[in-house]
């Protein structure tokens, strides 16, 4: 089951939506940046296409233009700009469409450390994207937990991508787009409300980062394969 | 380098501590079990005893007289009881101890549900420890993250075993502990307050359980060899 829908990904010239669009475009997927600026976008995705050839299926635009021409939106934009992002493409996100939050409250958004998180009031960054969208539209948490520079590096993660929403469908979709990535194995980490901890394991890796000078990530043992979506 | 001291195992009889105890008596290392009723504590040391066999170095007392004959500590007690068992054993904990919690804020000790947490005012069970155990006393957060199935289980289990602590030399003698345990790696985590996301990944992993039918713990991964405590 593929996902036969772009991803527009919002923030995608940053290092980790970049190396999350770069992944998908390697597996095939068609993929829209999303940015600010539309010609940085655009530059970003002409670094995909010489990356992964001239076959991939990668564009770019402004962010509000992205969302207009996609239902399946990937946020990975630093926290600070978080709120203002979910206000402003609020009326470009189409009825149905799927929200993936991959943000994470770092202090860092507010000069502090990036091995140390905010509190959110609605208990995480994802939460508080599904108070800012529109009725009716399925907000997923997922891929915090990978690092950038493990997914612009060469060949498969070392990594386990958990994926939490109140929607079992749209967390599948997200699922299966997370096994495209090679290496990665996803699992279903139930509800949008555990998105505090995926949050928060990521201020933890960055830590470990930091003391161990590595590119950390997780993987979950000890759950029966069928946990597991495996590409 | 081993610990010649006694564990003091707080909480022995129940199935966390009881794992844990049982690990590091097979591990020939010198175990007392600690419970509000010798009683309880004497019975699961003989447990044990059954288990390893009788040149198992492992003892039971009531919780207030094991803390006297030990400098190494470990909580695996029940959230509802922490605050209360620490003040009880606050004359006991002689200078220069090492207090070990494993100790999870789940939201289960209030009524709720063990794949949720309770805040806790100075961040983390482990921090609460900190503020309560006397001065010059090194507090360190670790094994909250291996469930007691795996523990009270055959072979090696598949999980890392992160510790957090202020005081390094107090990490790195619970580290050496950790890597007792038959398949543990042990990883410094960096200070007490790490604890904090420690505790939330064990809600996670509960919920994993919960959902998936397993026995999850996490490795983490992508760091160097050196970062890695192994036996």
């Amino acid at each position: 089951m593929s996902a036969p829908r772009p991803i527009a990904v919002l923030g995608g010239t940053g290092p980790e939506g970049f190396g999350l669009a770069l992944r998908w475009a390697q597996a095939g997927e068609s993929v829209i940046i999303g940015s600010r600026d539309a010609k940085r976008a655009q530059d970003a995705a002409e670094k995909i296409k010489q990356k992964v050839g001239p076959s991939a299926n990668v564009s770019g635009n402004e962010n509000l233009a992205a969302c207009a021409t996609s239902d399946l939106l990937l946020l990975t934009i630093p926290f600070e700009g978080h709120a203002a992002l979910l206000k402003q493409i609020k009326p470009a996100i189409g009825p149905g469409s799927i929200v993936i939050d991959a943000t994470v409250p770092l202090a860092a958004s507010v000069g502090g450390r990036a091995s140390r998180t905010l509190g959110v009031w609605q208990g995480s960054a994802a939460q508080q994207t599904a108070e800012l969208v529109p009725k009716g539209i399925s907000v997923v948490a997922a891929f915090q937990n990978i690092g950038a520079e493990l997914l612009n590096g060469e060949g498969p993660v070392d990594c386990d991508v958990i994926v939490c929403s109140d929607d079992p469908n749209a967390s599948q979709i997200v699922r299966n787009l997370a096994t495209k990535i090679p290496g990665v194995r996803a699992v279903d980490g139930g509800k949008l409300e555990n998105a505090r901890i995926l949050e928060q394991i990521t201020a933890l890796l960055i830590g470990l980062n930091i003391r161990h000078k590595g590119h950390s990530g997780i993987r979950i043992t000890g759950l029966p394969v069928a946990a597991y979506d495996i590409a």
